[in-house]
């Protein structure tokens, strides 16, 4: 009695979660510093005396904070329990039975679960490492009611330039809902598109950048308020836990120290993409995400690290993907620097 | 081109937030006390190290916990960010389009939102106080594919017997969803009926009994495989923050702690029911949960309230009620006694 199209899909694969501290985790693009001070203060202050209380679920707060750090308008913000709860609002909010949704692919996979959920009719176009073929891709998105992007695009790290989401979106009657998790580690958001396009929705989250995604805080900005409206009514009331709400507030307040955490982590990215290169075993590929994605043949990467306690994530098979790929997230520059030994004795 | 019935949607009223300390806050159904010492003390441990870090997405220690708090099968929960996301992953994988659903009213308002979104016909039953007519509902529920049942019932307060819970769940072909958000509070819970009947799916949470309503912790028991792997496929992968994952763990370890609150609450509901019961201008209904509702006429009770800093739910208006009425959360006996006072007041 389940619908027959729930059973087909797979469950989401988040990688593996070892017990005991011994490991180096690069395995889920999360920001390996700890929150800035203030933070934790926020937090340990408001402990007892909210987690007994819901949340304001209009969260006035935590909207002004995030109005503020992108310069938009409280009224064009919805909220959401991740990047993740916006995907699966937005589909439920635009996607009727059948309705086209295109889907680049590789990319999160969250877009095609909650589009096969709404029983969409969903068009993937293959391009190699996510590189769209502009032409190709405009083509091909013209009847659709919703089209998801991913810039910088997990798990390939590429970007698509500001002027080419501009043209996607001018082409798309329906929407356009881009996935911009890891933009603060890139150099340019699309958001200042969402003043000219109605039909843009850019999401973002705290859990890269801010480095809070134990907490599962996700947003998004549109100009429609009709949209704005309806996914701000079909979510969860109190989709943001009330410690979430409090240190999305606080984080925004430590801008400095994360844009100090983000400028180590890029520039780790820039060392640590240097030296992946000169493996002559493995290709690696340019990103603008705080994570590079690595391509080899039959050496069996994931597992060899995981022996050397260090876990990446193994992305072979990923839909768009061919061949042995793993994902491999920037950490400490200690942290970095074990990989790169590691990966020396692996491929010595 | 939002969805049309997305359009027709009411936005959730969760009642005012008003800025300040100065209130007695009787209008959420939360637990006024606070977590136990142990809870606190384990989020504080934990705050730093997994604030930047995703949780297990399968949460082996939580399922763990209330497998063993409910003495049920591991494999037999499903977990979700409060009973509002299991409401809204259950309508999303059991309803097809025109699907019937009965739901009992008055009640939560999210079983026929989240019933909508998935664009399902609803069936409302309207008896009065909730006190289902069981010969009548039996009869208007054989086609449904999915019946919602609230017991205790918000915001009437009123149980449904086990026996009838049975015999509702035996002539339903479909799925019956009972939230039990505030089962704790009664004398029995239809867990148990699980074993037998597969198409019982029993919802429960964090929010009341264990006083975690700020960390969004919802779960559901099913023993129908298909439904459980469903639900856990269609969620947020980390639908609970690893915060909320961790006091959930160790607040079913100081079950004697929340035992004793329950206790007082329980109490403390049958002395403000007593006291309540006093006032001729107004009439209380028997509850079985932590919160009374109470009916009366042209007396803006939750307007004199709030003048008086209490605030309580105004549930005038909502479908299956007639007449002005509030909703009372049971408080600490010093808050309670407050509210006495001031009805002393607003009603001498």
């Amino acid at each position: 009695m389940v619908r027959p199209v729930i059973e087909l899909i797979n469950r989401y694969d988040a990688g593996k979660f070892p017990k005991g501290e011994s490991y180096i985790i690069l395995s889920s693009n999360e920001n390996p510093y700890p929150p800035a001070e203030d933070v934790l203060k926020a937090i340990e202050r408001s402990i007892k005396k909210v987690t007994n209380r819901y949340p304001d679920p209009e969260y006035p707060e935590l909207k002004r904070a995030i109005a503020e750090y992108l310069e938009v308008d409280v009224n064009e913000i919805f909220l959401g329990n991740g990047i993740s709860d916006c995907i699966y609002n937005i589909c439920n909010a635009l996607l009727d039975t059948l309705d086209k949704v295109t889907i680049p692919m590789p990319s999160y996979t969250m877009y095609a679960m909650y589009s096969i959920v709404r029983d969409a009719s969903i068009n993937y176009r293959i391009y190699p490492y996510y590189k769209i073929d502009i032409e190709d891709f405009i083509e091909s998105v013209r009847n659709s009611k919703l089209v998801f992007l991913c810039s910088p695009n997990n798990p390939t790290g590429n970007a698509i330039p500001i002027k080419r989401i501009k043209e996607i979106v001018e082409s798309v009657r329906g929407y356009v809902a881009l996935d911009e998790a890891y933009v603060e580690f890139s150099d340019a958001s699309a958001i200042k598109l969402t003043d000219t396009y109605e039909n843009l929705i850019v999401m973002r989250t705290f859990s890269k950048f801010f480095g809070l995604a134990g907490l599962r805080i996700g947003y998004g900005i549109c100009k429609d308020e009709r949209v704005v409206s309806a996914l701000e009514k079909i979510r969860l009331p109190f989709c943001i836990n009330y410690i979430g709400a409090i240190a999305g507030v606080e984080a925004i307040k430590c801008l400095d120290y994360y844009k100090k955490i983000r400028d180590i982590i890029v520039k780790e990215r820039e060392r640590v993409y240097r030296e992946l290169s000169k493996f002559e075993e493995i290709e690696v590929f340019p990103s603008k995400a705080n994570f590079l994605l690595v391509k080899s043949e039959n050496l069996r990467l994931a597992e060899k690290l995981e022996k050397r306690k260090i876990l990446v994530r193994d992305v072979t098979g990923l839909m768009g993907l061919s061949g042995e790929h793993v994902r491999i997230t920037i950490g400490k520059p200690e942290e970095n620097n074990a990989l790169l030994n590691a990966l020396e004795e692996i491929l010595s």
